[in-house]
C-alpha cells in the first residue's frame, strides 16, 4: 500500500492553518461555520467537522458551545510555525554523547532558569499523595517485599497499566507488559531486540537527544526523517527512502513528540504502518507525552491502529506526567517479548519493588486522572505564557511550534543564527535551554532551540525567557 | 612478572587442609601449636601464625583464647572438597539464556523448598529499619526529590559508600562511584565499557550464571578459567592462556565467589594483578559477597591490592546483604568513568531517588554493621546445618565446598551423575536448586549442583535437603 494523499479534511485543516499563519484569521476570530465552509469547499458537513475537531484537538481552534469555532488565542499569536525539516537522506553515525552529558549537567543545575530539562518540576507534579503511598507500602509491607521483583515487574503494577491501556485504544494484558527503568530502559531494550551494531534506525528529525545518545552507545546509525510541525513524519518521503536504504527499525513518537510536539493524524499513522508492514520493518513507539493532551481525546498510539500486520514495540513511562524520581516505565514488546526479557535480565535483572507497588496503588483509584486533569491545564497555560513571552522578546523572524500536548516549544530562527553561541551566552546570564543541534545526528538545527515549559510559571521564568529573547535579538543584530 | 610459587605459609595451610581432608585431623581436634609446627617445618613463628590465621579466616580452624587452634567442626566434616575445575582452554560462544530464565522462574516460586535463589530471604534480612527510613524520606522529602537523580547517583549515598570503602582497604571518593541497578547493571556497564561484541572475556569456572547470560546478550565469548575451591583462579594456568588467547577483560569475584565460595590469598591476587598488568588486560571485580565474611577480616578486593598498574572496575551491591528489593548497586569504573557514564545514561538514565536516600541514611549510623554481624552469624550457622544435612543424606562420594563467607554450597557428585535429571525430579518433590551446568558456558558441571543456604533454617529446609540427598542416592543406585 502506498502512502495516501491527504484526506479532504486534512486539506481543509491545512488551509485553515495557512490562513492563520498568514494572518487572514487571527487569534480570537470566529472561523466560518461548519455549514458555510462545507458549502464553500463542496465537502460534507462531517468532513468539515472532522477538520475542525482535529484543529481543536491540536489547540489551533477552540469551540464555544452554541457559538462555533474560534481561532485559539491561547498558544499562538503572530509567529509562524517552523518549517518542515529536510535532513540528509543518508544514515549518520551518531557522535553526540559529550554534548548530551554536558547538557544534562547544566539542565540539573538548580541555579539556572530551567528551560532546558524535559520534566515538569516538583512543584507542578505535587506527588505528595504518591509519596505517602510509598511510605505506607514501605512501612506495612516492606519486609515482605525485600526480594527481587519478577523480571517482568510487579503484577499489581502491570495490571493497572493494562487496565489504563484501554484509554489509549489498545487493550494490553498484564502479561504483555514488562516494567522498566523509565522509558530510557524501554527504548534501549527495544533497540537491542530489533537491531545489531551497525544497523540503521529511522528517527524523526529533529528528535529527542537521549534517543540519539542511545543509538550511539548501541553502535547504531541514525537515518533522520523529514518531519513537519503539523503532520509529523512525511510518509511519502519515508516511502522513497525505504526503497533505497535498509532500515532495521523505525522509532517514532506516539504523540506530542519531543521536541516538535506534533501529533500525526490517524490516517497518516495508518499509512505509515502500511508502509512499514510492506517493508517488514518493526516500529518502536515512544508514548511518554500521550497523557498530556490539551484536546478532548488522547492521541491513539500506532499500536492501537495496527491491524495485526506490524511488529510494534510500545514504550512509555510515568516520568513526564507523575514521577520522574521513581524511574518507572514499561514496554509492551509484542513479538520481541523473549529478546526483550533476556536483555532486561542482563541490564538490570528487575526493577525496585516498593516504587512499583506505590505507583500501582496510586493508579488503582482515580488519583492519576485527577492529577492529569490538573497538570494538563497548568502545562497548557505555561505554554501560552511562554509563547507570549517569546513573541514579546524574540526576533520577529522567529518561528515557534504550537503543540497541543506536552510542554516543549521548538523555535526556529533565521538560518545563520547560532543557538550554540546563544546557549553559552545564556548560561552566563543564568539561563539554561536545549540548543537545536543536539536533536540531530548530523548536527543540524544549529539555528533552532527547545524551551521547556515544565516549570511552575513565575516572574523568574518569564524574565528568563524575555532575556533569552533579547540575547537572540542582539546576536541577530551583531 | 610470573605467577609466583606458593608462599611457605600457603604450603603449610595446604598441608593442614590435606590432613583434614584425609581425616588425620578431625573436627574439634586441636592442631599442633604455632611454636611446634614452626619448629617441625623450619618456619618462622610469624609464617606459621600467618598460615593459621588464614585458615581461621577461611573457617577451617577456630582459635580459642589461651588454648590454641582447633579444627572447626562447624562447616565441614567427612565429605571431601570438590576438585579443581579443568575447563576447555578455548573461548565459547555463550548460549544459556533459556536455561537461566527457566531457573529464575523456578527460583522465585514460593511453593518450592528454596535452595535455588542466591539471595537471603526476607525473614533473615529483617529490613524493617531500612523500610522505615524509606517511609520517612518519602513522607518528609518525597515531593522535593521527585526529579531525575543525577546520572551518577545521589551524593548522600555515594558519600556513605565511599566512607565504608575504607573497610575494604581501598578508599574511594564519592566521585569515583556511580550508582547502578544492582550489581547486574554494574557488570553490564563494565563489560560494555571494556569490550565489543565478539570479544572474549575470561571468567572463573564455574561462575555465576547471570554473568554468562550477560555475556551472551552482549555478544561476548567466555573463556573459562581453571578454578580451585581453596585457592581460586589458577594463576599459572591463566598465564599460559594469556600467551595464546586474546582477552578483552577478566571478570573475577573479590571473595566468596558464587558458586564456589573461595577467597584467593592476597599474594595470589597480587600475582594475578601483575599478570593482567603485563598483558594490559582490564579486571572487572564483583564484590557482592565480601561483607558476608565469617572470619575476622573482610577479604581485600583486588582494587585494594593494585599498585596503580591495573585498570580495575569494581562492582558491588546491597542485594546479598541488605536489600535485594531495592536494586541498589554501584560501580567504581576508574579509567573507564566516561564510557561507563555514557552507558548508564543510555541504559537507565539514573536510579530511583528515594531508595538511594533510604540506604544512605541506613549506612550513616551503625545499623549496617549491627545488621551484618547478625546475618554473618546466621548464614554461617545455616551453612553448617546444611553441610550436616548433606553429609547425612547425600551419597558418600559427594564432595562439598567449605566457604568462609557468603551462603552458597557447591556439590560435586561422581562424573556420571546427572544433576539436570535430579533438578527435574526435585521439582516434582517441591524442591528447587541450581543444577551445575548453568554455571558454565560450555555446559560443564552436569554432575554438580549449587545449594543456597540463604533461607532461615527450619524443618522444611532441613527435610528438603535430606530428600534431595535421598533422590541423589537413588539416581546413583539406579
Amino acid at each position: 500500500m502506498e502512502a495516501h494523499a491527504p484526506y479532504r479534511y486534512e486539506q481543509l485543516a491545512d488551509l485553515i492553518i495557512g490562513m492563520i499563519d498568514k494572518g487572514a484569521l487571527s487569534p480570537g476570530m470566529r472561523v466560518p461555520s461548519v455549514r458555510a465552509v462545507s458549502e464553500q469547499h463542496q465537502l460534507s458537513i462531517a468532513t468539515a467537522l472532522q477538520a475542525y475537531r482535529m484543529l481543536e484537538d491540536r489547540g489551533v481552534l477552540v469551540s464555544r458551545p452554541q457559538s462555533g469555532f474560534y481561532v485559539s488565542n491561547a498558544r499562538h499569536g503572530t509567529f509562524a510555525l517552523p518549517s518542515t525539516s529536510r535532513p540528509r537522506t543518508k544514515a549518520s553515525t551518531v557522535s553526540i554523547s559529550g554534548a548530551v552529558a554536558a547538557l544534562l549537567e547544566h539542565a540539573s543545575n538548580m541555579s539556572l532558569v530551567p528551560l532546558g530539562c524535559a520534566v515538569p518540576d516538583v512543584g507542578l507534579l505535587q506527588s505528595k499523595r504518591l509519596d505517602l503511598m510509598l511510605a505506607r507500602v514501605a512501612r506495612q509491607h516492606g519486609a515482605r517485599h525485600n526480594v527481587y521483583s519478577p523480571p517482568r515487574g510487579e503484577a499489581a503494577l502491570r495490571r493497572e497499566i493494562a487496565r489504563r491501556s484501554i484509554r489509549t485504544g489498545h487493550a494490553l494484558s498484564p502479561d504483555d507488559i514488562l516494567i522498566t527503568s523509565g522509558c530510557t530502559e524501554a527504548l534501549t531494550l527495544a533497540l537491542g531486540a530489533v537491531a545489531r551494531p551497525g544497523d540503521t534506525i529511522a528517527v524523526e528529525s529533529p528528535t529527542y537527544f537521549g534517543l540519539l545518545h542511545t543509538l550511539e552507545v548501541l553502535g547504531l546509525k541514525a537515518l533522520e526523517l523529514a518531519t513537519d510541525l503539523v503532520r509529523g513524519v512525511d510518509v511519502a518521503a519515508l516511502a522513497r527512502l525505504l526503497d533505497k536504504e535498509p532500515i532495521a527499525a523505525c522509532v517514532l513518537s506516539s504523540g506530542f513528540s519531543n521536541p516538535l510536539g506534533y501529533v500525526m493524524t490517524e490516517s497518516d499513522k495508518r499509512s505509515l504502518l502500511a508502509l512499514l508492514s510492506k517493508h517488514a520493518i518493526p516500529l518502536i513507539e515512544d508514548d511518554v507525552y500521550g497523557d498530556i493532551h490539551f484536546g478532548r481525546e488522547r492521541p491513539k498510539p500506532f499500536i492501537a491502529l495496527d491491524r495485526g500486520e506490524n511488529k510494534i514495540i510500545y514504550c512509555s513511562s510515568f516520568s513526564k506526567s507523575l514521577a520522574p524520581g521513581y524511574r518507572i516505565g514499561w514496554i509492551a514488546p509484542g513479538a520481541y517479548a523473549q529478546r526483550v526479557m533476556e536483555r532486561k535480565l542482563a541490564f538490570s535483572l528487575s526493577s525496585p519493588v516498593l516504587p512499583q507497588l506505590a505507583i500501582a496503588e496510586f493508579l488503582e483509584g482515580n488519583a492519576y486522572e485527577v492529577h492529569l486533569r490538573r497538570i494538563r491545564r497548568v502545562l497548557e497555560e505555561n505554554l501560552t505564557r511562554m509563547v507570549r513571552a517569546i513573541e514579546a522578546s524574540f526576533p520577529a523572524e522567529t518561528k515557534v511550534s504550537r503543540p497541543a500536548g506536552g510542554f516543549m516549544l521548538w523555535l526556529e530562527l533565521p538560518k545563520h543564527f547560532d543557538s550554540r553561541a546563544l546557549f553559552d551566552e545564556a548560561l552566563e546570564h543564568g539561563i539554561c535551554f536545549a540548543p537545536g543541534n543536539v536533536f540531530s545526528a548530523s548536527r543540524r538545527y544549529g539555528n533552532c532551540l527547545r524551551l521547556s515549559a515544565g516549570h511552575t510559571w513565575d516572574d523568574h521564568i518569564e524574565a528568563g525567557v524575555r532575556r533569552l529573547g533579547r540575547l537572540a535579538c542582539a546576536q541577530l543584530n551583531r
